[in-house]
């Protein structure tokens, strides 16, 4: 167990403590989809199991929306991953889930988007199972498939993607080696829509390496921020365009990119789609 | 328009008819995603935008369990596109819709899953936008996702898969000469989970072409019948295995393909988990 850890459940979890029951059975742990942003876009079972809890473990990327739904009495304990900014490494977040389970407190894990899809909830409830934790999953809107309602991008489309793919841009490296580990020359196959989240900080790299693997500097591709809030901007451009397109609207995470001639039709569907909240930038 | 198309409209469309009101603006047309079928998995947008709705066109997929939260008073048109049997074609469909709104009624277009991914949403919209018709479109959960859930298979996985793909695993031509249009050498990379959608009829064909391509036979399969709904089933084997599975099962569409080393998670996850509704076969 890390310091960190320790430090925390010596607060929540002893005997008689503000968090913790003395129990011998493991109470369940629910990893919740809160979705990309918007409230109502969090599905039904979603919302129950959240009028339920009591005890909430939340990361970065959930909104306030979101959390203004849960009981005015659940205890609320953040545990995000901003970027350079951890409140709690991924053991630590496991760790504590574990034992806050173990000793009878039923945890509410609350995720951005959906818990499976670049969550890390599969190794969070691996741990689960492997230590006898019961578990439920909810799924929850990604945020691919907000940006593209919202937007006006349609991820699949007969005349242009038989397949989407979602792929995550992360950085490695430092100023001069920057590096992203992406298999560029899968994803820079014709007739399919690339989304990829976590880019932003790697997007020269990303668009550079697509032409580099053949895709044309000309393929429309766009950045979308805060998908599905009211503060959404959408910027498009072509992969040739979009990195100084970035810079110029000083886009800022979290945001994704979306890349494939879908991206196209958003000119003809922003236009005409009711988005009461949502504004866009015309590129 | 079509003789079909006509035909229904004079059904529904005539001046003082049931279904159309005699207004110059076009009423709107939301899209609303369905879900995979538990109506617990339905968005709260999706909710309320069908607890006003008047009208209601939808398709094949889309669940009693979700129908039944519609208001008595609405009229439904079932215009599904089953495997052989389509109530009407895509062209008919956008006819009717366009109709409908532009005769002033509202409509609710209701399609299972996620309008955008495989719901030939996009081209529906397009078709509203080049008409001046108002629209919005309201994401849904994706069979993915919900099978990833119900069924203990996280999507992608640090040390699995740092990608995801979505595909139509569509039959072409008749027996003896059936083929499916995938990008083959895209979808047998490694380190991605493939989904494959409504590729029940062509699974022979696509274990055997992933096979080809290079992908190990024994790489983790699985089909999920009915993602998400009481009657669940998952039948997880290999690539060389699933075809013979799939008989010995009698797995029926709807079923997701679903290949990738995060399927042997499922093992581990599906017996913790708690699904009190889904039933699971073990292979």
């Amino acid at each position: 167990m890390s310091r960190l850890d320790q430090a925390l459940l010596s607060n929540v979890c002893k005997p008689g403590g503000p968090l913790c029951a003395d129990r011998a059975i493991p109470a369940k742990v629910t990893l919740v989809g809160a979705g990309p942003g918007d409230a109502d876009l969090l599905t039904v079972k979603a919302v129950r199991a959240m009028a339920q809890a009591e005890l909430v473990l939340y990361d970065h990327l959930v909104s306030e929306q979101v959390l203004a739904l849960l009981p005015k009495h659940a205890e609320l304990i953040y545990v995000g991953k901003k970027c350079g900014q951890h409140a709690l490494s991924q053991e630590d977040i496991i760790g504590l889930m574990l034992r806050l389970a173990q000793s009878g407190r039923a945890v509410l894990r609350l995720k951005g988007g959906d818990p499976y899809i670049f969550g890390r909830g599969g190794e969070e409830v691996q741990a689960l199972a492997a230590a006898g934790v019961p578990f439920e999953t909810i799924p929850g809107i990604s945020a691919a498939q907000a940006a593209g309602a919202y937007a006006g991008i349609p991820l699949t489309h007969r005349e242009h993607a038989c397949s989407v793919v979602f792929a995550t841009g992360h950085l490695k490296g430092v100023e001069g080696a920057r590096s992203v580990d992406l298999d560029w020359e899968m994803l820079a196959r014709p007739r399919q829509t690339l989304v990829i989240y976590m880019g932003l900080g790697a997007l020269d790299i990303i668009c550079e390496q697509l032409i580099a693997h053949g895709m044309s500097p000309d393929m429309p591709a766009a950045l979308i921020e805060k998908a599905s809030l009211p503060e959404q901007r959408c910027v498009a451009g072509s992969l040739r365009s979009l990195p100084t397109l970035a810079l110029v609207y000083a886009v800022k995470a979290p945001a994704l990119i979306m890349i494939g001639t879908v991206v196209s039709l958003r000119d003809d569907l922003a236009q005409t789609a009711l988005k009461p909240t949502a504004q866009h930038t015309k590129v």
